[in-house]
């Protein structure tokens, strides 16, 4: 039981506040699609973010230093490229196409309910994505953050410890007073077993239709909200 | 010359965004007075202010490892209030007073100017002050920040190099992509030595009636603006 009051509410981004899936989509087919390119364009962005874990783990494990974010994916973004047979792309469209992560767009009860929270709460993405990234996203999408924090901050990856406990850090407050929002499972527990709380909502549709994973709470999370607006409402936002 | 577009305009904090001494005048007294301590609260706040700069040097040279703001001002006010002679504070008291740097309000210009720059630059400081003090400040004072840089990212303080290079970084831009706003020539100096762009708007009351520094630009900075607005103004906004 927690009774100290909670002072920020920190956000992961990819899944639980945009849309990665259909956001990658469509960014891909608006660079490539001119060029008279036609794949999948889902199954693209499925395949780009499937080497999103394995590229951060030889980081979590240290055999590799910390490389932000936006260089994970464009080494996953050359791999994806020759899995789809595409080639021939300049410099230029490289980069651009590689940040496409930072023109994703929010779920649609994202702006809204990070307005309300904001009104009573810190508020920030506590992301994988470097700062940059989350910056431009923001500016893109209209997130109303106060703080950017996440992997930048502690050289590491979510679940290492060290990044949720260095969020708290920087704004100096403890574990307790800063709750943990995602649609992922794993994110919470991870944050819950560094003395955050949690709060999570389930994203069915952040892997298409077919979704088998974190459709619902697999623990006892401390609160749990079908989006932001309804976690807004929990919290007398 | 510049020819690359401005991304970001990056804020000294005390004295260009926040009236330092005017707001810890008024947050000492409100705290000190009601205990009847009566001391010449403008003279409290230069005193504290005075004890700044010699406190960040140690960790300049590399003699004293980083350590945020808020202790060096936690210092700083117990030499200060045994100067002006006062005592009998509890720990709650101390604490809450240091944290009149989280309480300071804005110059009046601020707000509107900074939400005008905002619609067209990532907006952020690039303060000394810790970043719970400028998340905390922001709150307080309605300063509308994109993302929060300065001194911790690089666990060192302003004038040296990382401190300007670090935020540019985060940011993944050019140091000329960077503009610096700030009240302070030292400062704006040291960024341009960093390859930022510059804009001094003078405040000339920061010390108040007395003030002989930083009344006018001394070098050949690419903006000088009387105020936040006038600085949107030449910028487009």
């Amino acid at each position: 039981m927690h009774d100290t009051p909670i002072r920020a509410i920190l956000f992961d981004v990819f899944g639980t506040v945009v849309d990665w899936r259909g956001g990658i989509a469509r960014e891909a087919e608006a660079c490539l699609g001119p060029k008279g390119i036609t794949v999948d364009w889902l199954a693209f962005a499925e395949a780009w973010r499937a080497r999103y874990q394995p590229s951060m783990e030889p980081i979590r494990l240290g055999t590799r230093g910390y490389q932000r974010l936006d260089v994970l994916h464009y080494e996953n973004m050359l791999d994806v490229l020759d899995e789809f047979a595409i080639e021939g792309l300049s410099g230029a469209e490289l980069d651009h196409l590689n940040r496409a992560w930072h023109r994703l767009s929010p779920w649609p009860d994202c702006v809204s309910g990070l307005n309300r929270l904001k009104s009573r709460f810190i508020i920030g993405p506590l992301s994988n994505g470097n700062v940059s990234m989350m910056v431009n996203m923001a500016k893109h999408a209209g997130l109303p953050w106060d703080v950017v924090l996440g992997a930048e901050p502690a050289r590491m990856y979510k679940p290492r410890r060290e990044t949720y406990l260095i969020a708290a850090d920087w704004l100096d407050l403890a574990p307790g007073q800063v709750l943990m929002c995602a649609a992922h499972n794993g994110d919470l527990a991870a944050a819950a077993s560094c003395g955050l709380r949690t709060a999570f909502i389930p994203r069915p549709a952040e892997y298409g239709p077919g979704q088998t994973s974190d459709l619902a709470a697999r623990y006892a999370f401390d609160h749990i909200a079908n989006d932001m607006n309804e976690l807004a409402n929990q919290l007398g936002c």
